[in-house]
């Protein structure tokens, strides 16, 4: 029975096949974000604008960047992005746009917005794919140079660019890159490309940037910074984050010629001590030839890397927003806000990547108060607006428990209140949930930092707010004593013999000195017994309008 | 200011490298799934069953299939699958295990259960990262032939295989295939392994397979069907499915002379009157060469391809469990259940590919009485084990009013009850959320189908269960009228002047009558008049027990 083979391992052989990334993910495109028109708009942008700002802050020139967005028929758009950057020589233009998995940043750990080499390609394909236009690009690289200009698709079936049309031009523009894609999109006014941009803005706050919304709006984003972030330094891996087939790799081509050696020059954050211990642990020879480790040697090793107490990762590879920074550009965006505080955490750590939180509070006159709160989660200084679901922010603000500090939570969700929360998170690599790079894994380690920082901020809030809730309950009392100060002023009269008239006027110079609502509690508490009565009839009659405020 | 560059565009250019499949998915192993040390363990099982699956099936082979895992180390285990299929021919080995995006399935339109050419090789390398071991590989094509052995891993900087050694043997195995893989993984009873093989058994019923479990346990699961399935037909693409960019490749590519053979060619449901349809309605001429079209016609053909109406895909492409066999395979594995009924769907499409659902529902002495229902989730027959909340299947159940059927739901959860709903959908083209293929992204057609489809299941459920509640009715009104009995016929004795024991007597064997608990309801409605009152008084009495039950 099992000998009648109905297709013989030589006919399966015939059909087995090379599969190109760029036919996996034309085949995949929800993968890599364009699942539905809006999304796709967005992702055009973004893709174009994370590269423009990237190129700038490595070349150390202050961004400069124009996004155009055209209608060119129902579900047509034309998206035309330019910026100062450094430009890209003639000879990379075709592979960094016509090419899936090429880049710069996949082969470092370096904090930078792209880290895949997959974007701004995604962007080609999904537009070849849609509307069957090549991507126009324009790449200057000085101004004594002339413009490279190609027109080019991807030949999907080898991952490989399609020049159309290529020419050098003598002019048309300053330094810099310029693209035009041609996409099925939809423009939705929220969560699509005005979220992006105004959070963008926000992330970057050196960045100028001019928007064309496809409805004629033009929106300007001005820099409220003058100044580049401090560059952030590229970093080796940490020990803590080595997995074994990596050692097996590092070990084998390493030029270092002693284990000491190799253990300080490949990895971050281990000098000759730690070396030695690590060898002491692992009962290796400090002096042995990496390449000369057997498997048995080098999972001792990797042991010891992971059991001997090593430093952790140098700080100097983060570049947050900074606390200044980010407060200073929440309030250039919600002029209108009550309070607005600003959390820098210090820098943790997640499977040997140094990572650093930071979170903003913006309160008052912004959102919704009966709504949840709006929440804008922020990676590497990109704004993501999809998969909120999914990502490491929202566990984190959902586990916090918001009615200690002063804002109603229902179950499992999102605070209720005129609030704006952002989260960001900086990394050399930060984990996503998918090529997309919406959400962040929620790595614990991830989460619990992310949780700490929203406590923090929520701590500065629930002070304003209880500052608030005082002043108001102190002006109350105040108006509560001067309604019954004509009464007491009476009874007092009766008692003391006094005039009443009299007595009346010292009550009120009292609520007037009273009324620049410092330190009420403690004057009260200080106040001459005479008094006290008048003072407890005030307290006992204040629980009324507060409660009345809270029904 | 601008001028001054930090780093040139020629110092980005010296930075700008491919990256290699391999090494994207070694950077994010979450991916592909490999994202926890249960889910790791459980996705090397399901990589490589899944295959021997496929293959068997393919081959016309009955599958008997064995896995064996055996823990190694503190978190270090080594699996070992073998299966009767066809083999592997020498040549391929090498690639279909140390190559990613590689493999039979791509690049056609036929359900099966691996689609992507990723899952074997990226255990492969996972195994290879986690514990630097080769994966060991033996095959077989033909007793008469020898067995070629395999130790292998990835080249992930190439994406191409490194044999380590490499032998033909003259025996040790007949027939199939055999792979030995070492990993870091953990083994957990529940939403591992375990539930895999179970579910896998489910709705292969015509498999056999043998899991010996890490902790020693040997568990058959053998065949409930001894043929196999319709073998599922390859199908072309539907026009209703197609994007511009791949109507721009198909003209270019096609052998078709003419529009109209193009069209009856290259896509499936149409006939040569729907293909002068469509060309009529484009204004194209039918004769005309399709790589003549330019941009502005393909542009026209794509309109009209999508505004004709044109037959849904062909039906024969999908292979789906079976009405029957998923019953018969669902009482073999829960043998103590009080209920179980399927339903089958008729074929639905959405974006041009056609899929159908099947739904099973197991009822009573399954599960927690108080607990959400469990719930399996199966795509071409493979289950489903993560990421439940992102799939497809999820959002249809939850939609439904579980309620009106009978059952407790918690707002926006899972209903409550002893029950197992299984959900399967059969497609050419499962759209899954990731790589890891865990979840069914919810497109609106395939979310709306599900639905359905476990509206009917739920319907024939809440039919048994009102029918278990008519009878526990009929057997408490019968036990309130043997109670009241004799004071009934004492009554009716009076009344009449007849002898109560011989009333008592008649009303008893009435009783008895009706203790078969057939149609009570109707033979209430024709019960002779003068025992009325003595009815009544019973269906008023019934109200209590129904109600205590309730409490």
């Amino acid at each position: 029975m099992a000998d009648l083979i109905k297709k013989s391992a030589e006919e399966f052989a015939k059909e087995q096949k090379e599969i190109s990334i760029s036919e996996f993910f034309e085949k995949n495109k929800h993968l890599l974000g364009f699942d539905n028109p809006t999304k796709a708009l967005l992702m055009t942008v973004k893709e174009a604008v994370d590269n423009s700002l990237d190129a700038c802050e490595e070349a150390g020139v202050l961004p400069d960047i124009t996004v155009k967005i055209k209608q060119t028929g129902e579900d047509r758009f034309r998206v035309i992005i330019q910026d100062n950057g450094p430009g890209i020589v003639k000879e990379q233009v075709p592979r960094i746009f016509g090419k899936l998995l090429y880049g710069s940043k996949f082969h470092r750990l370096r904090q930078s917005r792209g880290q895949q080499g997959i974007g701004i390609s995604a962007v080609v394909l999904y537009s070849q794919l849609t509307t069957g236009s090549p991507t126009k690009v324009w790449s200057r690289t000085d101004e004594k140079k002339k413009v490279h200009y190609y027109e080019l698709f991807i030949n999907t079936s080898k991952n490989e660019p399609e020049i159309v049309k290529e020419e050098a031009l003598d002019e048309g523009m300053e330094r810099g890159v310029k693209v035009e894609i041609d996409v099925v999109g939809r423009y939705r006014k929220t969560q699509g490309v005005d979220d992006y941009m105004k959070q963008t803005s926000i992330a970057n706050p050196f960045a100028k940037m001019i928007y064309h919304a496809p409805d004629g709006t033009k929106m300007t984003f001005p820099r409220s910074f003058d100044a580049l972030p401090k560059p952030p330094k590229e970093m080796r891996m940490h020990p803590y984050g080595v997995e074994f087939g990596i050692l097996q790799r590092f070990l084998t081509k390493t030029n270092s010629k002693t284990l000491l050696s190799f253990l300080t020059n490949e990895f971050s954050s281990v000098g000759t001590q730690t070396a030695k211990e690590i060898c002491k642990t692992a009962r290796l020879d400090a002096n042995a030839k990496p390449s000369s480790l057997d498997r048995a040697a080098a999972e001792k090793l990797l042991g010891a890397m992971q059991k001997v107490k090593i430093q952790r990762p140098p700080t100097d590879c983060l570049s947050p927003i900074g606390e200044q920074e980010l407060e200073k550009s929440l309030k250039k965006e919600y002029p209108q806000a009550e309070f607005v505080s600003v959390i820098e955490r210090e820098p943790e750590v997640y499977g040997g990547m140094p990572f650093q939180i930071e979170v903003g509070v913006v309160f008052g006159n912004v959102g919704g108060l009966e709504e949840p709160i709006d929440f804008a989660r922020i990676a590497n200084r990109v704004p993501l607006l999809y998969q909120a679901g999914a990502c490491a922010t929202m566990e984190a603000v959902k586990e916090v428990d918001w009615k200690r500090y002063g804002l109603q939570q229902p179950k499992n969700s999102l605070p209720v209140g005129p609030m704006i929360l952002v989260i960001h998170m900086t990394s050399v690599w930060v984990p996503f949930v998918s090529e997309s790079k919406e959400a962040i894994a929620p790595y614990p380690e991830i989460v619990k930092e992310m949780k700490l920082a929203v406590q923090d901020a929520a701590r500065e809030l629930s002070r304003y707010l209880s500052g608030k809730r005082r002043a108001g309950e102190a002006k109350r009392r105040i108006q509560i004593f001067e309604r019954y100060a004509k009464e007491v002023a009476s009874s007092l009269s009766v008692i003391t013999g006094e005039k009443e008239n009299a007595i009346e006027k010292k009550l009120l110079g009292i609520i007037e000195n009273k009324n620049k609502m410092k330190d009420f509690e403690q004057q009260e508490a200080v106040q001459p017994p005479q008094f006290a009565a008048a003072a407890t009839a005030g307290k006992e009659k204040k629980e009324k309008p507060r409660q009345t405020e809270e029904e």
